[in-house]
């Protein structure tokens, strides 16, 4: 290699991580071209002076995060299909302000410093198929108002510090009760611990569980919000290919030493593949064998439908959590898919013997979630409400996926293969076509359609063509004119 | 099929979840086995005396969850796939674990483990001189179910995940202008930042700035939540002692490699000393120049009292924030001891290049703090609501603190020293005693009166005789009363 890296012994960053900067920073700002050949890891230890091991160590990470990829026989080569406005941005790590003097930061903090940028609003485009949000338009806003109005006039215990960090004990009864009935989630309340949101779950539980260079596994493509904790904790991403069954959990178990495996088995994201239940076995199996941890996120599990007929059953399939005998799970639900986000409210099940502990890091990080919301949210679940919106959403969600699903059947035909199955509020589809995903973006821009490409949900660069569809926010008539504009350009 | 199927009319479950459950044990539990041919639709229902259409619902359910699959022409199985060793497990789901296994923690989650227990709660007493909450019913609750009920009625933006999750930034703006006139922080809204609470500012900064084994200097005695979150992050405590004058700053600089210091500068946790100028300037001098980070708590500045005269100035002294040239400051503040605890919201005052790294670390912890409160906050402080109950509240809580300080010196006399400065809402006393603090505490609690020894606060083992006592949350007869009563037993 034609450029200089420069490692310190006296460094913030082990020499493994000072060397994955270095190259990291050099792919990015262009020194590094796409599809160049790297040296071998004995010939660069033996140029830099430093172990083999240690090099290896930063080339897995490297790999494991889609900067660089092997070819069988021939060599690692700097990725291929690094996106190229990444690359014409710039220097990404050297171009920080150069403001009064710099803060030395932890590793943890390090990382961030050099994560991708966390998430891009979505572009003002007249019909776009965004995900991950309800329709806010159908919230019961009238009914919320009025248990909001409740609980305004706040009573002493409502404004003071909580004794539990755990959260509101009847909200925890209350979701209990709830996942039992709906999820066949086996808790006791206590096992309930009040969040703000799944992120809050995927932070304290990999903080809790998680060393840097600990082995996490995740699904291949798979949730960013995910893949972002475990990058920022330092730990060794093992990412595990996903089919139309869900997670190849045979894949899986052939890793050694896997410490969490991050997994979304209802719908899963953003395939919506379900998890078959032989998969399911074969990982509680493998998991209470190995001593491994199973994070379960049920974002929205809540929304599955039968199909065609109206009678047929279409409650969501229960939960791994349900199944698990050997305290492997540990469980994380949200209202954000079935309420709003910005309530910021979610919760963990977690085994008994986690409670305690995850109380206290709950306690570490914020004490504890704000009460207003708690109280207004157990009313909500205890006298229906919440069930009785499920139920409303189940079958709008329903007709709004059949409408686009039909749309893109029979307006792209035989151009579009639609991956997942008939559950959640997204679905992934794969175009037929040798556009490029940037392409295909920027023709649907053009007629003022917004999607998203799966593309970065994979590590190591995934396929291209595959793009997810939300449908929640859209009315059919929006929906079928979207699908008419994007026919227009494909 | 050789085994008992029980449904019941009056069962909570509708007949085809019956028969669905019933089926999915069997299943589990081995009662009926893979590849297991299962009644046809019609011969079950004709059997069990139910409708064709009720077992067709359950079945169906089976077969999308994978436990039974169809073979062209030939019925329905027991699927092939179930893994052995867990159909041999017994009872998947009748048997719950008895006995948990146990979960390989992280240092962190560890370090929690081990840490002493987090808060006990206020024992029931008649006359509590508990500290660290305001006066919860002097709170404007009118007022503020007004505000509330302006934004009961939720837009889309309130429901949405923010584009920025450094909070809602009209409350940015507002807190900036607020702490510019209050506490002479100099700032631009872009660099406060909203968090759940002054614990989220800790365990963020902590997270951010400080490796294990790093040195973090304190306050000896100081604010526990602070400590605790240092040691749960594996830093070296450095306790720096405290006099009149707040932390004695040649101590702290003469301890080498000290990466991040906190202090209380306003109203020391918990002796109330006021940190004075000159130790001020020289401690930004030497943060300036070791590149150590200064983490300013300033929890309860708002209260400075100035005493004898209306006339006097009592306004809070400024804030380390803005002396400091250097960038070597992050301030926290919070409106848990302003407005109430529950409500968790604070904020941190970064550097600007440190904006983007905090920012993102919020996004990882819990993407961002709940919507409606901000809103409400926003008008509360724009509309000069915070300001007037601050104003009202220091009046009261000064005639609170002179009630408490005359009772103490009239009731005790010699046997007390009144520590601490004419601010804050608790005030430290060292009573001149040979009884032991749990002695002192049984004598009170005997009259039905609580206080809180400092000795905890001390990191190795403190000075005895040191008690906080809170004012805020008493009338000036309850105050009276306690310091008759606690006179009679000491």
């Amino acid at each position: 290699m034609d450029f200089v890296i420069t490692l310190s012994d006296h460094a913030l960053l082990p020499l493994h991580r000072q060397l994955y900067e270095e190259l990291r920073r050099a792919i990015l700002t262009g020194r590094l071209s796409p599809r160049q050949r790297i040296p071998s890891t004995r010939a660069l230890a033996k140029s830099l002076g430093i172990s083999r091991a240690t090099v290896t160590l930063s080339y897995e990470q490297l790999l494991s995060e889609g900067y660089l990829e092997t070819a069988m026989g021939s060599g690692t080569f700097v990725c291929a299909q690094l996106p190229d406005d990444l690359l014409q941005s710039g220097p990404v790590v050297d171009d920080r302000p150069s403001t009064p003097r710099s803060i030395q930061l932890s590793t943890y903090g390090a990382t961030l410093t050099s994560a991708e940028l966390i998430r891009l609003p979505d572009p003002a485009l007249a019909i776009n198929f965004s995900y991950g949000r309800p329709a806010f338009d159908q919230f019961p806003m009238d009914l919320w108002r009025r248990l909001v109005s409740r609980y305004c006039h706040l009573n002493p215990d409502m404004m003071d510090y909580a004794t539990d960090s755990g959260g509101y004990f009847p909200l925890r009864e209350a979701i209990a009760r709830y996942l039992s009935r709906a999820r066949a989630v086996q808790c006791d309340p206590q096992q309930v611990i009040i969040i703000n949101g799944s992120q809050q779950a995927l932070d304290l539980m990999t903080r809790l569980l998680v060393n840097r260079d600990d082995r996490v596994a995740l699904e291949n493509p798979g949730y960013l919000g995910a893949r972002r904790t475990f990058l920022a904790y330092g730990a060794c991403l093992c990412p595990v290919p996903v089919d139309a069954s869900g997670m190849v959990v045979s894949d899986l178990t052939a890793i050694p030493d896997v410490k969490l495996v991050y997994v979304t088995p209802s719908h899963q994201f953003p395939t919506g593949a379900v998890l078959s239940l032989p998969r399911r076995l074969e990982l509680l199996a493998w998991a209470q064998k190995t001593g491994a941890v199973i994070l379960e996120d049920d974002y929205d599990s809540e929304y599955r439908y039968g199909g065609r007929s109206a009678t047929q059953d279409n409650r969501p399939i229960p939960a791994l959590q349900g199944l698990d005998t050997g305290s492997s799970v540990i469980y994380i639900g949200t209202f954000s898919k079935v309420l709003f986000p910005a309530l910021r409210l979610g919760y963990l099940v977690v085994p008994p013997n986690l409670v305690d502990l995850v109380i206290r890091a709950k306690w570490l990080s914020d004490r504890q979630s704000p009460l207003l919301e708690q109280y207004v949210l157990t009313d909500f679940i205890n006298e229906g409400h919440l069930e009785r919106h499920i139920r409303r959403m189940r079958s709008l969600y329903d007709q709004r996926r059949h409408c686009l699903v039909h749309a893109l059947t029979t307006q792209l035909q035989h151009r579009v293969t639609i991956l997942g199955e008939n559950a959640g509020i997204h679905v992934m589809v794969k175009f037929h076509t040798d556009l490029t995903d940037a392409e295909i973006l920027s023709r649907a821009a053009q007629v003022d359609v917004g999607l998203t490409s799966a593309h970065p949900y994979y590590l190591n660069g995934g396929a291209s063509g595959e793009f997810i569809f939300g449908y929640s926010e859209l009315s059919e008539p929006q929906i079928l004119e979207g699908m008419r504009r994007l026919a227009s350009v494909l």
